[in-house]
């Protein structure tokens, strides 16, 4: 019997987060400690999943997919650790653990969120990621541009201007939400396309719907849910006055369109038939989820 | 007769602040604005020319080395950014102006300096940076090596810590500056042996020489130089009781030992005979600046 979605999500937060303790020992430094409580812990790590199991179907090698799958969760992390800061969203909860910024604090999680992200470079430059060099310039090629002014860095400036100015349309939602949240997502569904050498386009249309749904069941988990259950705070768009896709579409229309967008996700990944049937339950986990 | 060293310091600023035109056209979006603030200005742009100088010793080409330059030139940039934050340095003024973060937000501060930092490495990937993939991804390690944990980010981390637990020997001070300044000034002087598959040993040196030389300089003049002349606050590390250079040499100790760096940067050169004269006199530059 092929291994289940939730046995393959937890093996590969496994794996991940034991090539994190590889590559980032504790050397007893204030800055590593940081790095290391930043991206240790009790991520899902949904984004080195995504490569993982992309390089199942594409039939790249697993352990160059692990390293991809790390850099890229390092992004993911310093981003949440910039996020967090109070200039930002001031949040001094995440996972149910207080923030880099509040364990530490604010020079420290700066300094500790630029490492990481300058770290996922070093890791992707590296000949144990991928033995072609213009396969691993490919890949810095995409990572940068996911995570940069075009993507998710652009997108949480608009997130922060929506703070004064407002989303006027669902349209400026979706757009803030495709670089910010969407951006990677997109770099993790391709990534391994970039390293088989394989068409990307199914693995993008995946990543557009999934990454829209993943917004939209966050904004429906802000106002529905609580802070024990989500680890962190709740209600947070509608006490600063943020319009979300919820506000949009209401409850039920919101639930909808996450739901219409996993199944356009699976729909994308048809002609790999079966052989997709985890990545079909890793979409239906992304509207499913309760945190 | 050849170019001077001051003309052709003022050349590459030049070309450089027209490549980051290029690369950074205003399109009326506050992030590109606050990412054109902090790279655009009245930097000496000291880390391309050596990477544009070098450029000229090795053959290497003048429009790569010009890509290779703004790409540091960005890196450099954001840390400047990030350094100046009120939980980091709290600096009002840089170059005379006001620091990113009091010209925009802190938020948007840092956000800018995170995308200036991932555009960096999009750039080195591109294909005008240089035709070699593998070329591109050497430089990608280089520069990820150089301005990460093990380098300026590091370097920053201990000169933050010196202000609570200040620097107990001049080996601690040394190790700091050969991550916070040293290691971009090593990333400019070997970037063009990297282009040209040349020996990088007497850049490194040249490169060692004169960061420790150009740190120095910096402590020397936050103890002599008005706020007026340099463009920022002055008398910093003795506000903040953090042990200088100068604390442990003495003005007339640090101000030989920094000539005395700068005479082993030109000794690394020798080989090169009188076309190492620019960079020759880009040494005594970092001596005899006045801020």
């Amino acid at each position: 019997m092929p291994m289940t979605f939730q046995n393959r999500l937890a093996e590969t937060a496994a794996a991940v987060d034991q090539l994190i303790e590889e590559l980032l020992p504790d050397d007893g430094s204030r800055l590593r400690q940081a790095m290391r409580y930043a991206s240790l812990g009790q991520g899902k790590r949904l984004r080195p999943f995504f490569v993982a199991e992309t390089a199942s179907l594409l039939s790249v090698d697993a352990r160059q997919a692990l390293q991809v799958g790390a850099a890229l969760e390092f992004v993911h992390c310093y981003s949440l650790v910039h996020d967090d800061l109070p200039s930002m969203d001031n949040d001094d909860l995440r996972r149910g653990q207080p923030t880099t910024h509040r364990k530490f604090d604010e020079a420290t999680a700066i300094l500790a969120g630029d490492a990481l992200l300058t770290y996922a470079f070093e890791i992707l430059a590296r000949p144990e990621t991928h033995p072609s060099a213009s396969t691993r310039i490919k890949l810095v090629q995409a990572l940068s541009s996911a995570a940069g002014e075009n993507g998710m860095v652009g997108g949480q400036m608009l997130d922060i201007l929506a703070e004064t100015s407002n989303f006027a349309t669902l349209e400026d939602i979706s757009k803030m939400q495709l670089g910010k949240t969407g951006a990677l997502f997109r770099f993790a569904c391709v990534a391994s396309s970039i390293m088989a050498d394989a068409n990307p386009k199914p693995f993008h249309q995946y990543a557009e719907h999934i990454g829209l749904a993943f917004q939209i069941v966050d904004d429906i988990l802000d106002v529905t849910s609580t802070a024990k259950t989500l680890g962190k705070a709740t209600q947070k768009d509608t006490a600063k006055g943020k319009a979300t896709f919820v506000d949009f579409l209401g409850l039920d229309g919101a639930r909808a369109a996450a739901q219409n967008h996993i199944e356009l996700a699976k729909q994308a990944l048809a002609p790999f038939g079966s052989r997709a049937d985890r990545m079909c339950a890793a979409a239906d986990f992304v509207v499913d989820r309760q945190k």
